[in-house]
């Protein structure tokens, strides 16, 4: 086999753009540099998963620490390693100092890690290097939002089949088996990364009827009793019957980059009140692509959504009736769950390239879930949605 | 709805058996108590995933603070919290103390979450709770055992199926969404935990070919270049040819454990040191049925499967090619890497109702990997196999 390049010269400027953002995070958060050691970042900070480190410095530098896969050539400012406590040395040989204060990513890495680590590298106070990766990662870059057009692309593609694997009497678990080979086909890992310990799925969530006012203890916006107590989110096994909805949720997760995009589905037809909870949402989504510009505060689309359901009267069944869920949406890129989130609470504001995923979704008692979740592009004139997709209750 | 119960009292003698495992364990490690967070032990410690603590003192009691999902019926021993600085509180109103000396999780949790528990417990010294853990779940209790035979039962029958699926000039990637399907259908959840961050994959992985041989960064017996950077293991789209081997390692978890199974189909006919390769797996798996005893070392299992590979001049595929694993096998349950590791430096000795997966594995050039992976009891008269299914070479 032909020896792979750890970096393409063509990928090199990508990294340096996301490498200068991190850079100026760090000089904000009164840092000089930060390891980095997470799956994610160790992605956003190379373009590829490898297990080992990389090291920013606050004037803009990278310097990678490769332990695995063997056999990359070499690269400038890149070196093998077999352990953390190698890390200062192989710096050193490539004429990088280690500063007492490193930050390191303490949001994300066990415990034991960062003690290792913060040994291994003779750090005298533990600084949080998780923010700003999560600050740099908020705005995307040219190129990563291209990948998560490609996902957006893919995953509207795929949800355009879902009507014809529909069968009779199909329980929500055959039907969501169906999507995850529609979306599979298509292209998806059936992989996406996750921060945190908060959220645990399989490719997604079908929700159908009554299941969607079971509560979960996951972060999710909707619950979902599961099919076993290991799991208790999304499908649990019930056929789907006529006068119901079905709430599609599934994995967009096409390039280690991922749309986030729910759809509605119907058995036979409606009753109003859920028809008109599901034109609420969509009437949040025109309303919040237009005021979710550059310097608006996140907190205000959550607040402005409030305002339309309550005017609509439809409060009692906003974001889950029995268990609500306190956010609107979420950041969304590498990681399902990045910033910000979308609460009445969060202090962020809105800048351009950001991605967010807006989902104003209902429970309605004896109905199931209905509204809809786009991922948008943040531009100076207004939302760009990533996942066009039609947005009405269709029947199966 | 009707209010659920937080543990059947059926299920109570069970988690009685688990804490008074685990409460020797911390007995040994001179703590006095553990505070359990991380979602695979709140799983082990109540037989559910929930949102929030068990806390275990050395005596073998067991308490539950459960910050989500709402709606449970009132239990002993169980109290609702909204978030980790009213753990002490609500602990003392069911007449448990907090000593200093408490250990948490620190092999999983992030450095903030075992920072902020410490806080809220005053926790003058932060131990490991995450060993008293590990060594609880090395050995099963037979509901657990019944559990991973069900899981071994449900992932056999998927593979029976496999040959029905493939099609001429199908890539690698059709065949595994096939198999997923099966899986999915058969029961299988379409999720697996795995503790740390060194492994990450989809439903598992098919490898197909000369794939095999790309080395991966993840701590995986086999490797793949995966379709994707982002996930660099597994499948890598390529069309299964004539003359090669295709090896199946898939998700084998139906309810909250699971059992890890592979096998190998053909292409056509495989060469001579192939078929030799595989027969070599399946005669190391028998000698190691028999000599893995409760009292043997587990390194002695690792040292007879070497040796054997050596005296059939085998040594150069043995566990990879270009890119060798360092061990032939892992304990298995809730999580797919638990305790013990078979390799040669362990320090472990079998035990009578362990859980461990063998894999003797090859991978031979132009051919691709060979061998065979079962999931096994320790018994006093050897291994009990909880994966029977057919381990020769089958052509597709």
């Amino acid at each position: 086999m032909n020896t792979p390049r750890f970096i393409n010269p063509s990928f090199l400027p990508e990294i340096e753009l996301r490498v200068s953002s991190i850079a100026s995070h760090i000089r904000e958060a009164g840092m000089k540099a930060i390891l980095v050691a997470s799956n994610a970042n160790i992605f956003y900070t190379s373009g590829r998963y490898f297990r080992g480190y990389t090291y920013i410095t606050d004037d803009g530098r990278a310097y990678w620490l490769v332990i695995r896969p063997e056999g990359f050539a070499p690269q400038e400012n890149m070196a093998y390693i077999r352990k953390p406590e190698q890390i200062v040395e192989a710096l050193a040989a490539m004429g990088a100092t280690v500063p007492a204060a490193v930050g390191l990513e303490i949001d994300v890495l066990p415990y034991s890690t960062v003690e290792r680590l913060s040994k291994a590298l003779s750090i005298s106070e533990i600084k949080d290097g998780s923010a700003p990766l999560r600050k740099a990662r908020m705005v995307k870059t040219a190129y990563e939002i291209e990948e998560m057009r490609k996902d957006g692309m893919h995953q509207t593609e795929a949800y355009r089949h879902i009507p014809g694997i529909y069968r009779l009497d199909m329980t929500d678990v055959e039907f969501q088996i169906e999507i995850e080979r529609l979306l599979r086909r298509e292209g998806a890992l059936g992989f996406s990364r996750v921060a945190g310990n908060l959220m645990e799925i399989n490719m997604g969530s079908v929700l159908a009827g009554d299941n969607a006012d079971n509560p979960t203890p996951y972060d999710f916006s909707m619950g979902g009793a599961g099919t076993d107590p290991s799991l208790p989110v999304g499908a649990d096994g019930s056929i789907m019957r006529p006068g119901t909805a079905v709430m599609v949720d599934m994995n967009g997760a096409f390039n280690g980059y991922q749309t986030d995009l729910t759809r509605v589905w119907s058995i036979g037809r409606l009753p109003d009140l859920a028809m008109k909870a599901h034109d609420c949402s969509i009437r949040i989504m025109r309303e919040l692509e237009k005021i979710a510009l550059p310097g608006e505060k996140v907190s205000a689309l959550y607040e402005r959504a409030k305002e339309i359901v309550e005017e609509e009267k439809l409060t009692d069944y906003f974001m889950g009736h029995l268990q609500k869920a306190p956010f609107i949406g979420h950041g969304v890129g590498i990681e399902l769950n990045e910033m910000p989130v979308l609460t009445p609470r969060s202090r962020d504001i809105l800048e351009e390239n950001m991605t967010i995923a807006i989902e104003p979704k209902f429970v309605i008692p004896g109905v199931g879930a209905v509204g809809i979740e786009n991922t948008y592009r943040v531009t100076k004139d207004g939302l760009e949605n990533l996942t066009p997709c039609p947005e009405s209750v269709e029947e199966l």
